[in-house]
């Protein structure tokens, strides 16, 4: 920060970075990284080019947070459903739901993740590695804590499986104009999957 | 073709298609589809820049023909294993087996078809489509012909997580220095989480 601002200066600052990266979510997941420019996404946010400045330095850092910070709301929603459950049926259903919500509600936000401009940013490769690392942890944990109900297996290797499985479902169900309507079922189908690839044995 | 040439010539030019084709893998595994040019995939085939002018209108054009060209060799070696093989764990092992020899030995390819500049061509996401599609189909076979023999289940969503569980498992083997000497246990959890997802009851 090039100086000490009071607390309301702040906040409005903090709407506008906010507005931003709204905008950008959704003018990245329109136009694709490369296409984007800078005003597209001042125009969509409503603010004046220098905000951008103020805030970033390149449309790449930009994308780079907005991806970072996007990565870290997916994680913790899912995380939060997953601790949210005791037994691991429900937590597999209510870590699936709370990623399927996301993606019908805020497509963008998957288009961000796993589709849009990622290879086309080298810098992101990293922060990429360490999303998926993430995402793996949080869906080996429940499988490690429900080690006497599945199969003897390399569960983290289970989980990477269950974390590309699930995404491309996922994608194929945003593809379609009715995902929405299928969203239910896709997350019954997908639970019984990963259920069955632990090799569950509980009720 | 502008004029009609003679076998001999015909032969000598798909010789400098096949080189202008290997060496574009390479070149934008390296550098991505953005930042490869033109000139780099011409040095590196060894040919002259009025050659690639004589195949390609542009680089996005070479760039599909590479993306198609390259999705059927490997969709062609996956449904040859499945295909020489007569129950279900021997095909998924031996699907498995050949797409992870692709990965291991020929990394380009997989960061051709699953990483590199997808995103970044809009042109390509049709074609993307299409490749994913065709994969899955090629993994629900296998299923569709033991259906007495797994779990009563939708194959198509089933083979869906199975694709996209295996492309996961694939890409963290090639992030790690040891992928070769890592492949052949990638392999044998793969199968048997493959055999429990799909509730495999034959022996």
């Amino acid at each position: 920060m090039p100086y000490r601002s009071s607390d309301k200066t702040r906040q409005k600052k903090d709407a506008k970075r906010t507005a931003m990266m709204q905008a950008a979510v959704r003018v990245f997941a329109e136009k694709g990284y490369h296409a984007a420019t800078i005003r597209d996404i001042v125009a969509a946010a409503g603010v004046a080019i220098g905000t951008f400045y103020f805030y970033f330095p390149d449309k790449e850092t930009l994308f780079v947070h907005l991806y970072e910070e996007t990565a870290d709301f997916l994680l913790q929603a899912i995380r939060q459903a997953i601790s949210s459950r005791a037994t691991l049926p429900q937590q597999i259903a209510a870590g699936l739901q709370a990623y399927v919500n996301i993606a019908v509600f805020e497509p963008a936000v998957i288009q961000l993740l796993l589709v849009g401009g990622v290879g086309a940013v080298p810098s992101l490769t990293v922060k990429q590695h360490e999303f998926r690392e993430k995402l793996v942890q949080i869906w080996q944990r429940p499988l490690q804590n429900a080690d006497t109900l599945i199969a003897p297996q390399n569960t983290q290797r289970t989980a990477e499986a269950l974390v590309g499985g699930f995404d491309e479902v996922v994608l194929g169900l945003l593809r379609h104009p009715e995902a929405g309507s299928q969203a239910g079922t896709a997350v019954q189908e997908l639970t019984r999957f990963a259920l069955r690839a632990v090799g569950y044995t509980g009720s």
